[in-house]
């Protein structure tokens, strides 16, 4: 990214020192009533506005992050509430990390890099107080990933609502996934036995041979009960849930007693206009295995962001913690990334460098 | 109930001095496949033997109580753990009060009351270090209503899993049965505002006009939703789920942030073979709204029974909480009670006084 972001800042320049700004966005053409597809989206263009109010920050978008979750947002209804509503009338919202062209929001200034809700733009004027600036030595990728909302997600979910134990079974659904593959490798630190849940034979082994996972199961191969039996001989202990759909379902039938399943995400649900039915096993298997099952969202925990994010940091640094992402190159290019991480298709998170 | 001892005393006396003690019992004579009939069970005769092994007793029942968990004990498969399971060679399981007849346990005498696992029985030997001798002052009714495991279970589960707050709204589904009328009478203690769900207008207006409930909904109306809703004007704090099903599902979408579900029963998928699907709103309501849902069993706070008893007992005492119970006359009258009780038509706990 450094290099990438040297460029930026040469073509940054020009750009201020020209009249003529022109914010590209993309917008919500309809709410979807099947599958996401990139034709659901329309580019826009307007002029960079040159005042800011007290308190208001202009920037320019330099990566965006795209999470499933996002997809609950397009539903129309009562949905995902880390998901922004979509609408067909304003900007995707989005999480990004952008340059500071102008502030008037004291602490922010020219220059600074930030990570806060840019949105699906090249620029954007936000209240600084949403805005948070990257530490020292952390680039876009590490601050949309492993140190961005799905980094602390897996983070405050695993840690805080699943409590695992040394030596406990942990297994984590969408184990490829932004959140997921960072459960998996927070677990291992923690001591325990750890399976992922994918959806190939190649993402499985991946998760075995780079991240170190002790076992991973294809859900789409037809002995996945079986597999999963097979990979979790003492049972559940915590099981993270990404997916929702019958990977919870056939979870809820191997925990163990006093297990934990921490609620983080539905995926299996989102790409849809019409969600499924709720799992077999909730709420008689909750109650023969005295299993919590809870929901969260990670904003709650935001007072403890810079905490979380200083471990997470020295987790990196030791190389204890590997951080995935699949990288997409343009603005336009983020429906078509959007369609491939809800397809399964990218791995760890998926971040979409913006050009100018 | 005292009368009725009385009587049995007498009665007993009389059966202690013959040598032709019959013991009475019920067998399920096949497992259900449809709803629970009367003629699913066979009466049995067989002497009562005589002599007892080191640490048993033996018992003459004088009243046994009938959960709506024992009907999942009797599905076949994976089920409540609370019940045991149905056996078509071995007399029915449940929980009775009976008098001691001979001990060889220490600390148990000839003449003492105790609690325990009697059976569908006339005599029973017990294991005498699975029995409880009656408090002073306690009769059957209140030992196997508001003492027994359901009032524990009520206690436990609202107090420990629900733990409410004075102020909060506290949601309770098979309001008017053994479990559902003590926690909506705890949840009165603590200061809450209390909810009923149970199936008929007449006996939701008993809850308000004898139990003190706030309000009370009928699950069976048309408008049960926008009733629910009407009735819980700041959302569901705690839901104590005794039922499962439509009602669970109803709830899940009228919590507020930060509920606790309190999975205790699942009644509505009780009485038949084919338990339907889980809940809609099981993830994505509990992410929404950061509910927890967790299922528990009495038997965890075993350590907790005397000191829980000691304070129900003077919240009977103080009149601050009613038991209802609805008994029944004779050992044969059991397997009808099961099947009104299972039909909602018995209020508070069901108790069938056994006759000799």
């Amino acid at each position: 990214m450094t290099s990438l972001n040297n460029r930026r800042i040469k073509i940054l320049t020009a750009h201020l020192t020209s009249n003529s700004r022109i914010n590209h966005s993309l917008v919500l053409r309809e709410i979807p009533t099947g599958p996401l597809s990139p034709t659901h989206f329309s580019s826009h263009q307007s002029p960079v506005p040159t005042t800011l109010n007290n308190g208001q920050v202009l920037v320019e978008t330099l990566a965006i992050t795209i999470g499933a979750g996002q997809r609950a947002g397009l539903q129309g209804g009562a949905t995902y509430a880390g998901a922004t509503k979509g609408s067909t009338t304003s900007t995707m919202s989005g999480t990004g990390v952008a340059r500071v062209l102008s502030s008037r929001f004291p602490g922010i200034k020219q220059g600074d890099l930030v990570a806060g809700g840019t949105g699906w733009q090249t620029f954007a004027i936000l209240p600084g107080k949403t805005l948070t600036i990257l530490p020292q030595g952390v680039d876009a990728n590490l601050m949309l990933g492993a140190l961005g909302t799905n980094g602390l997600t897996a983070y405050f979910g695993l840690l805080k609502i699943g409590d695992p134990q040394a030596g406990e079974t942990v297994v984590v659904s969408g184990a490829g996934g932004s959140v997921g593959h960072i459960v998996g490798q927070i677990a291992k630190i923690k001591g325990c036995r750890v399976v992922g849940v994918a959806g190939s034979d190649a993402k499985c082994q991946r998760l075995i041979d780079e991240l170190g996972f002790d076992a991973a199961v294809n859900y789409k191969s037809k002995t996945f009960r079986a597999d999963m039996k097979a990979a979790t001989p003492k049972k559940i202990n915590v099981y993270f849930d990404n997916t929702g759909g019958k990977i919870l379902q056939t979870a809820l039938f191997r925990m163990a007693q006093f297990g934990r399943i921490v609620c983080c995400g539905n995926v299996s649900q989102y790409d849809t206009a019409k969600p499924g039915g709720g799992p077999k096993g909730v709420p008689g298997m909750l109650v023969n295995n005295q299993v919590k099952m809870e929901g969260f969202v990670v904003y709650n925990f935001v007072k403890e962001f810079q905490a979380a994010r200083e471990e997470m940091g020295k987790w990196v640094r030791s190389k204890q913690l590997k951080a995935w992402t699949t990288n997409y190159n343009g603005l336009n290019q983020a429906p078509q990334a959007f369609v491939d991480m809800l397809g399964g298709k990218t791995k760890g998170t998926t971040i979409v460098n913006v050009g100018l």
